[in-house]
């Protein structure tokens, strides 16, 4: 694979590629990949991401209907009406709600009318009540003269139909199933929710509710990886522990290819185990990997390939170190072929903050900082949580993290920062 | 209830209740309601918020581990080693990953480790891989001595036994619940998720999936306010299309307050049923109704009760109103409610942004202005997305909102406003 820009080993043959270069490269791998869709009901649609544009198979509303409650009148009838000069209206009818207007208001009359309520035959806009005042019975007196179209919402006015009621590409959030619930529309076309396969790694590992062994650890990863697959939108399929016995692993690591949109390996921390994974990925075919190793902190040992059309990524088994690879590439990765058109992404959700004390960096690489926040006297304090990077405590107490970048040999006390917030 | 502050009516006869005054009315009531916890497996606990702290049953890691491949050593043995002064140990064992060491580490001797390997008796430190050479099978050169304790993560140093590893309130995302594996704790106590019922009523109203006769309308409220219910972190009970018959919408209120947390109505928008809401809350018990009718555009009609400790919210019928109305009040009931503690609330995710244009604004009561955001030479704009509060579809258009207050007669163009997103 030595025509692949950014190709690197773990083993210092070759120099690590930026974090910003692998994202490119990662992205414009992906950009070719074509995403699936397929029907679901209306109430199963919620956070899914439209497939197709919507186009509106009726007006919204179907007819003009009252915005206040009051009577529909005949504009003219109106016109010049003030404290000083009323008009004055029989009272002829009244609209009632969800029921078609009976009978027709003809000049010099109203009908009664409720927010909301159809507007009649013959009238074409509302006086709300606050402006009128009742004779009797069958009269009112009218101190506000209305215009043509006063206080109704027309026809349509809401969304027309053939209008694009919802562009392909969008999230469907609560009121966009709400408006597509006004025009009937109860069968929603989307990008079917990405599959997200699981392999852990280490033969130290085991499963996180049995009792460890001396030198063996809990699972930490795959329920983590679990979690930050389902908030990112896709749904996680746990392979379990996977012996790193090539035999073992390589036919494992097949079928999570074969039944997934992505695959994640976490990989055992020994040599041995990185080098299995480049060999697995390179077995899984063409065209293999395109990224092995990053200039970051941590997350270094991350390999990124393609088997075929499924995105794989191997990632360090220090748990903090295969959390910031997700957050960094995995994510993204997930996002972009979710189908998620550009213009409904949020900007990133981040925070100034001031460091709490000086943090040093080594220059060329990007190092992940994890800070807990706390307000003070209004403007916001990261304080970095230090730690291993096998230390998932680290992970739990923070907040959120910044980024020192390559140029940078570090931050000072008291320097504003980015802070980007673990959801 | 006239001895609670701030109730008033819809009919005009005092005045509004001002929103930040509605919304401590609402936090004030809710402050006594006792919450309801249960256990779940790990699995099920994402995003579930902690109802006890969890109190570490044991040390992570159980025992030193080393943090690098390399070869663990007495640190006294190579204290001084340099580069042109290297110091000569002898290999005497390995450790293998995922077993217990065998063998102890003898003075001038080292064994080879993994990362991630348990630390074998003798020794207290580790030499990474990168500062020896090998001389031959038995024996290596090191080039940079170490320090005690370098290169380790030491016994319980990421979280040690009896040590609270979560307060009660948290939040647990997928870091926390690697943390929770890390130290084996399978069951985790949380809150009870809220169930909110939500009744909808409206003689107009019409299931979406039904072809609306002339005068009626789609039910658009509930789809929408489930949709908002679930991303609020709660369970939507949806009671369906309720008549505003008397006999038939109390008992279905009271139905909905027995098997619910919250119960949400939304309703039919003329004066007759705005009444009908007022007395069924009042019909469920005390305390009753707290507010009824906010200073806001739109979302006035507005009403707020508890009957014995469940919070009651008659929502306005139109869905713009209803939807605004469950922004500033409903969810965060909802996340009071849900146990989560301060800390762990993040930070309102808002942008600042140049109005497109002027727009005016009655003082006296808050404004929520809906707005569509785009870049602009890098800077954010956003542009009101104007229509009818009865208009679905400019909730559907909008990225965000933000408020004009009380006191202000409106912003001008270039302005710079603080947007709160739709999630």
């Amino acid at each position: 694979m030595a025509e692949i820009k950014g190709t690197v080993d773990m083993l210092g043959r070759s120099g690590l590629t930026p974090v910003d270069d692998a994202v490119k490269i990662l992205m414009d791998r992906l950009s070719t990949i074509e995403l699936s869709s397929e029907t679901v009901s209306l109430e199963q649609s919620l956070d899914r991401i439209l497939a197709k544009p919507v186009i509106s198979p009726e007006d919204l509303p179907t007819a003009a209907r009252s915005t206040m409650d009051g009577y529909a009148v005949r504009a003219a009838d109106t016109f010049g009406a003030s404290q000083t000069m009323p008009c004055y209206l029989n009272i002829t009818g009244e609209v009632l709600m969800g029921e078609a207007p009976a009978g027709e208001v003809k000049k010099g009359c109203c009908h009664k009318i409720p927010t909301g309520g159809l507007l009649p035959d013959g009238a074409n806009s509302v006086v709300m009540l606050e402006h009128t005042v009742p004779v009797d019975e069958t009269m009112i007196e009218i101190v506000k003269g209305v215009g043509d179209g006063t206080n109704l919402i027309q026809r349509g006015e809401d969304i027309g139909i053939h209008a694009r009621a919802l562009d392909a590409g969008h999230l469907l959030r609560p009121q966009d199933l709400g408006l597509l619930a006004g025009i009937g529309v109860a069968d929603v076309p989307v990008f079917k929710k990405l599959r997200v396969g699981i392999v852990s790694t280490g033969d130290e590992i085991v499963p996180y509710g049995k009792k460890p062994l001396p030198g063996q650890i809990r699972n930490i990863n795959s329920i983590t990886l679990s979690g930050m697959i389902t908030r990112a939108g896709a749904l996680p399929i746990d392979y379990g522990i996977v012996s790193d016995r090539m035999e073992i692993f390589f036919p494992a690591m097949e079928k999570a290819v074969l039944e997934n949109d992505i695959v994640l390996f976490s990989g055992g921390s020994s040599v041995g185990v990185r080098d299995l994974g480049e060999q697995a990925v390179e077995a899984l075919g063409p065209p293999g990997i395109f990224i092995h190793g990053v200039a970051l902190k941590p997350g270094k040992p991350l390999l990124m390939g393609l088997s075929g059309t499924t995105p794989v990524f191997g990632l360090p088994g220090h748990p903090v170190s295969a959390l910031v690879c997700f957050d960094l590439f995995v994510q993204p990765a997930i996002i972009k072929l979710s189908g998620l058109g550009r213009e409904m992404e949020p900007p990133p959700q981040t925070l100034a903050a001031k460091l709490s004390r000086n943090i040093n960096s080594a220059p060329g690489r990007k190092d992940v900082i994890r800070v807990r926040l706390k307000k003070n006297d209004g403007s916001w304090i990261a304080s970095p949580v230090m730690g291993k990077s096998g230390s998932i405590s680290t992970l739990s107490r923070a907040h959120g993290f910044f980024f020192i970048d390559e140029d940078s040999q570090g931050v000072s006390e008291d320097s504003t920062v980015e802070v980007f917030f673990y959801k």
